[in-house]
C-alpha cells in the first residue's frame, strides 16, 4: 500500500520480546513500513538483527544518535520510530527523534527515573513530534467498552476498583541464570525503583484510570520482594483513593505460580458492575442493579460502537483468530518459496490443508445429504 | 522487507467479511504483499474496491479471467492468488490461476457440487501450482498440540470423538432482509448442497480428522431446516465411525441461540482426554488417565514444540494481544497523517496514551516505593 | 420432629452408595425417620448394616419379604419405603410393598428388562399407594427454572435439544477388579440390555423431557462397547426427533476422561436458548434471541418461582454450603460424645473453630476498625 | 436414631435465616434431635416459631435464661445449645448454658465489642462445656484439602495470601426499607464496630488462617460506607502481614455487583499457588511450580484423606446433588401426607417422577439397543 508510514525502531533485536510484538502490530492493518533500525546497542547485533529482518543495510545503524541524523537527511526518512529499549533507554533514545521532529511510539513505562521522566515531558514539550506510550491494553475492543459504559453512566457514581496484575515467571530467581527479560527487570539500574510495580503495576494502574476516568490522588503501598537476591519488589499490595471519593486496591506480582498474564479489572458504582480479565479479552461482564450477569463479548449482542471501532473480526472469533488464520497463509509463504526454489510440490505442504482436504470436505457434504435424505442411513465416505 | 510474496485476491470486496481476515493474516507476518485484485464480480465495485485498499489501479481487475491473463504476462506479476468467493466461484475463480502455475490458496469449502469438486482436484492434478484450502482453525496452536499429543500417544487408542460448531446468527430469517452473508450461505445455488454442513460441519469435520488422525469411513446424518422458507439445514446431527473402530458425534448449528462461533472438539482415548474450544483458544484441557484435568496455555508450561513454533507471543497473552496492540499502531498512524496534514498535535491524540501517562505512571512508582519505604504511609500522587 | 413419616429401606447396606444419598436426602428437610430396614440381600449383612445405622434389631430384616409382613402388621409400620438395589432386584423388592398399600420411592431405572416394567407398571395400577421414581435431578432448582421458563414461552418454539452424560470411572474395566459399583452395572443379568444409557443415558432422556416438555417419538443409536470385556455400551450416540418438530441429540459415556459426572443440557427454540451443568448447578445460563448471555443463579436476580420453592439457602451459597455447615455440627457431635465419655475438653476439638478463633475474629475486626481510623496505620494484632 | 444429641436453639424464629441453616446441618448427618428452643426475643414469636417447628409447646421457651434453666433441670435435656441470635446477643445467651455444663455452639462473629469477647473467653475457659464457633467454611472438603496440601509443604514456603469476599445485596440502602437482615447488620448497637470486615471480612479473615496455618501480625485497613446513611463499613480494604514473612490483602465489600457470596482465596509459596472460590467449592485449582495448572476436583483424582473425610457424595456429584435429591424426598413426604388424608393419587405428585417416568425410561433403553442393533435404523418409542 502507497500509504504507509516509514518507521524506524530503537531497540527490538534478537532475544527481545516487545521489539517482535511493536513490529505485528505495526503491520495487522498494513499502515506502517519498517525502513530502518538501530536494532541493539552492540552496533553488530545492531547490524545482524537488521539483516534477520531484511533491512536496507545502509539504514541499520549502529546507534540511535547516528539512525536520527542520517534518516533526517534523507528525503524518504522515517516519519516515526519506536521505542523498545529497557527502560532506562527510553528517554535517551527518543530525545534524538523528538528533536528532529519524528514522531516516537514508546514502550511503558516511561523512564527508570522520576527525574528523567521530567526531562522526557519536557523534551516532548518542546517538540512537535507526537508521541505515543504503548499502554496496549488500553487498545482492547473490550476495555474500550468499558470505559464507553462507563463514561455512558452504565455503573453509575463509582465507589470500588479492584485492579490486579499477578504473573509467576519470577517465582525463581531466574535472572541468576542469565534469563535476559528477567535481568533488566530485576535491575533497579535498568528498570529503575520499581519491580513488579513498575512493569506490570504501571499498567494496571494506566488500566484502572482509563477505564473509570478517575484520578488517583493518594496512595498506600506495602512491597516486598520475595526471590532470592532481589531488592526490586516482585510482589506489591497497594491501596488507593481516588478523587471523588471511590476506593480501590491493586495488586501486582511476579511470584503468583499459575497466573501467566492475569491482568484483571473490577469495577463497581452505586448502579452496576464491570469485570474484565485481558486473558479472555473478548468478554465483558456486565452487572447492572439488581440483574443478572452477563457477558457481552467482543462485537456480540451488547457490544458498543467504541468495541466495534476496534475489532477486526465478528463476535466468536476470538481476536486469535486472525493469527491461526495467518499462521497458514506464513507456511504456505514458505512453501511458495520451497517450490519456487525447486522443491517438490509433495514436499512442501507440511500441515497446510490442500486439495484432498477440499475433497474430503466435499464428500462429508455429499454424504450428510445423502444420508439424512434417506432418513439417516449409514453412508460410506 | 525484500522478500514479500506478491499476492493477488479474487473476492474480497467491500461488504464481503473473509476477504479482509485474509488480507489481515497475509500481513501478520509479513511475507506477503497484496498487489493485485479482482475484487468483485461486478467490475465497477472490483475497481473501488481496489481503490480502497490502495492497489495500482493498472492491477485492480473487472475480471478474474483478465487478472490471471495480465498478471502472468508481467515479470513482476504475482505469484500466488487467494480466492475468497462464494464457494460456488471457488473453482471458476482458481481456474485461470492453476492454468498459468500461479499458487492458489482458496477459502473452504471447495466449492458448491461434488461434481466441480472433481474437476478442481483434476486441475490442481495437472497444475505445477501449490493449492493450500484456509482450514484456519488447524493453524491454532493449541490445535497443533493437540494433534501432536495424540500423535504421541498421550491419549493411547483413540475411542470416542466429539465435535460441534453451534452458531447463533441464522436463529431469524436474516437473508430475506438482504444481509449478504446470509443470502448466499442459504441459497443452494451459491453454497450447495449442505447449509450449516457445509459452512461450518466441514471445519468442525476437517478439524477432527486433523487432530486426531482418522479417517471416517460411514456417517449417518438428520439435517434439519429451522428457519422459515430455507431449504438447505440450518442444524445438522451426523453419527460418525472412524477407521479402527473409534465413534463420534457432530453438531453443527446457525440457530443455536448464544453460540457465536462455538467450534469445540473433545477427544477420548484408553489412555486420557482432550478439550479445546475455539472461542477460548489458547486453552487446551488434559486429562490422564487418573490424574486432575490440567489446562496446558499456549507457551505455558506443558505446551510443546508444535504449538511453539506457530505462537508469537508468550503465556497469558492472548494471541488478540497482538490486536489490542495493532489498535495503538494504526491509531498513532491516523495521528501521524493527521498532523502532517496540518492537525494540532493536542488535537489527534484521541483515546491514544501520550506524555501525561508516562508520568503519571512514573508518579505511581515513585509514590508505591515512598509508600512503602514509609511502612505504607498514605503518599498523595 | 412429630410429624416424621416412618421410612423403610430396601437394599442400601455397607458399600453401597445410592442407599447412603437416599437417607441422607431423607432427613434434610427432617420429614422422614428411618425406623426399618432389609440393607442387603445376605440376612447376616443385612442385620449388621442395620445395627452400623442403628436400627432397631427387630426391624432389621433378612429380607423384603419378611419386612413388608411385619411391618404391615404393626400399629406403628413403616409407612413409605425406599427401594435402593440394583436394578433387576426393584420390581421383586417393591411388589410385597405396594401390594399392602405402603408408598414406594424407588431408584431408576425401573427394572431390568422391558417385561419387568410392565409388570411393575401394572403392580403400581393395582395398589394405591404412591410410587416416586428417583429421577433426582429433576430436583434442581436451576432445573425447575428451566422447565417453568420453557413452558412460559422464553424460549419460543423449540427446535434442538442436545443432552449429555458422559462419566470417566469407567474407562477401565475395574469391574474386573472386583469394584461392586462397576460388576453390576456393567453385568447384563443385574443392569439389563443398557449399559450406559440405562445407567445415565435415562437421566439424560429423563431431564430433557421434563424441561422442555417434549415427547421423543423415534430415535437413531449407535451404542459401543470399548472397555475389554464388556457386552453392554459404555458409550452411546443417539440421534431424537420430539414430537412437535425438535431434533435432538444424546451422548452417553462411562469412558470420557475428564467427565465425572458431566450431566448438560441445552435447548434451543425460536426465541432463544438455556444451557445447565450438573456439576455447577445452581447456574442457568439463558440467552434471548439478539441479547448477551446471562447467568441466572439460584435465588438471584432472574431466579423465578419454581426455583425459589426447592432452595434453602440464599444465592451465593452454593448448595454445598449446607453438607460444609453439617461437617461443622457433625464433627460437634463427635466432640460432645467424647466429653461426656470423659475425655479432655482441649483433646476433642479436632479442627473445630472454638473460641480462640471467635476472638481472633474479633481482633481482626477492631484492628480493621482502629487501623482506619488512623488513615490506615498498621496496627498489631 | 437412638444415638442423637438433644438439641436446643436460642434465635432462629422465623424471617431467620441462619437458624434454619443450623437445623438443616444438624440434621444432614442424623447426629441431633431439635427439641427445645428460645426462638426468638419476642415470646410470642418464639411461642410461634417453636409450634411451626414441631417442637413440644413445653420446651418452647419464651427467653433463653428460662430455657437454660428449664432444661438443665430436665433429665432428658438438652445435651448443646444452638446460638444464632444477632451478635450483640451471642455473649448473654450463651452465658447460661455455659455455666450449667451445656454445650454451646454459635454463630459468628463472637460479639458486637471486644469488652464482650473478652469476657466470653471467661465464661468459655471457666466452664467444662465444649465452644464450637460456626466459622462454616472450614468445612467444605476443598478448604481441608487445600490446609492439608498446605500442612505437607506442597506450596513451600508461603509468600502471599488474597483473601477476598464480595457480595452485592446492599448495594442500596435497604436496611431502611425494613430488610431485617440488613437492619441489624448495618447497626452498630446490634453489629458492633465493624460492618462488611464483621460480618464477612471475619469469615475471609479465618479462612485464610485455617488454610495457611499462618498468624497474622499487623494489618492496615481503609474501611467506607457508600450506602446513604451508614455509618458501619459496607467496603473494606486492608493489608495484612504475617509470622514469618507473608503478606496479603484482604477485601471484603457488601456493595460489589455482581458477587453474590463470592469468598475466594489465593495462597502462593514458593513451590506452588491454591485457588479456591466458595461459589464453585468442590473445585481447587493446583499450580506446582513450572507445571500447567489442574483442578483437583472434590473425591476426584488427586482428592487427599482431608477432604474425603468429609465427603458424602462422589466426585462430579456436586454436593448441591443431596438437596436435590432431598427435593424429591420432601416433596414425596408431601404426598403421602396428602393421600393419607384422603387426597387422591393421581392428584399428589405434582412434579414427582412416577412409573409413567420408569416406563418411559426403559422404552429408551429398549429403543436404543434395538435401534443400535439394526445399525441405528429409526425406532418408535
Amino acid at each position: 500500500m502507497a500509504d504507509r508510514i516509514r518507521l524506524g525502531m530503537v531497540g527490538g533485536g534478537n532475544d527481545a520480546f516487545i521489539g517482535g510484538v511493536h513490529r505485528i502490530a505495526s503491520r495487522i492493518d498494513g499502515r506502517f513500513e519498517l525502513v530502518a533500525g538501530a536494532l541493539s546497542s552492540t552496533p553488530e547485533k545492531a547490524k545482524a538483527s537488521g539483516a534477520a529482518l531484511g533491512l536496507d543495510p545502509a539504514r541499520s545503524y549502529g546507534s540511535f544518535d547516528e539512525m536520527a541524523e542520517a534518516e533526517a537527511a534523507r528525503d524518504d526518512g522515517i516519519e516515526a520510530v519506536s521505542i523498545v529499549t529497557p527502560n532506562h533507554m527510553h528517554y535517551k533514545a527518543a530525545k534524538p527523534f523528538l528533536e528532529r521532529g519524528i514522531h516516537v511510539i514508546c514502550d511503558k513505562p516511561l523512564t527508570a527515573t522520576m527525574d528523567e521522566a521530567e526531562a522526557f515531558g519536557t523534551a516532548v514539550a518542546a517538540s512537535d513530534a507526537l508521541f505515543v506510550l504503548t499502554h496496549n491494553y488500553t487498545g482492547y475492543p473490550m476495555v474500550r467498552q468499558a470505559r464507553a459504559m462507563v463514561e455512558a453512566g452504565d455503573l453509575g457514581k463509582l465507589r470500588v476498583v479492584q485492579v490486579e496484575y499477578p504473573q509467576d515467571w519470577l517465582a525463581e530467581p531466574i535472572e541468576q541464570e542469565g534469563q535476559k527479560q528477567a535481568a533488566w527487570r530485576t535491575d533497579p539500574a535498568r528498570s529503575g525503583a520499581g519491580g513488579s510495580v513498575g512493569d506490570i503495576g504501571t499498567h494496571a494502574f494506566n488500566l484502572a484510570g482509563f477505564v473509570t476516568g478517575l484520578t488517583a490522588t493518594e496512595l498506600a503501598a506495602d512491597l516486598q520482594h520475595f526471590g532470592p537476591g532481589r531488592t526490586l519488589d516482585d510482589n506489591a499490595h497497594v491501596m488507593l483513593r481516588f478523587d471523588g471519593g471511590a476506593r480501590g486496591m491493586l495488586w501486582s506480582s511476579q511470584i503468583a505460580h499459575g497466573n501467566e498474564n492475569a491482568l484483571r479489572l473490577r469495577v463497581y458504582g452505586d448502579k452496576g458492575g464491570l469485570e474484565w480479565a485481558q486473558e479472555d479479552p473478548n468478554y465483558l461482564w456486565f452487572t447492572p442493579l439488581g440483574e443478572p450477569k452477563r457477558v457481552i463479548r467482543r462485537n456480540g449482542a451488547g457490544s458498543n460502537a467504541a468495541a466495534q471501532a476496534v475489532s477486526r473480526v465478528p463476535s466468536g472469533h476470538p481476536e486469535g483468530y486472525l493469527e491461526g488464520f495467518a499462521n497458514l497463509y506464513s507456511a504456505a509463504a514458505d512453501a511458495i518459496r520451497a517450490v519456487q526454489g525447486g522443491a517438490a510440490r509433495a514436499d512442501v505442504m507440511g500441515l497446510l490443508p490442500g486439495i484432498d482436504d477440499g475433497l474430503a470436505g466435499m464428500r462429508f457434504i455429499s454424504a450428510c445429504v445423502t444420508s439424512s435424505s434417506k432418513n439417516a442411513a449409514w453412508v460410506q465416505l
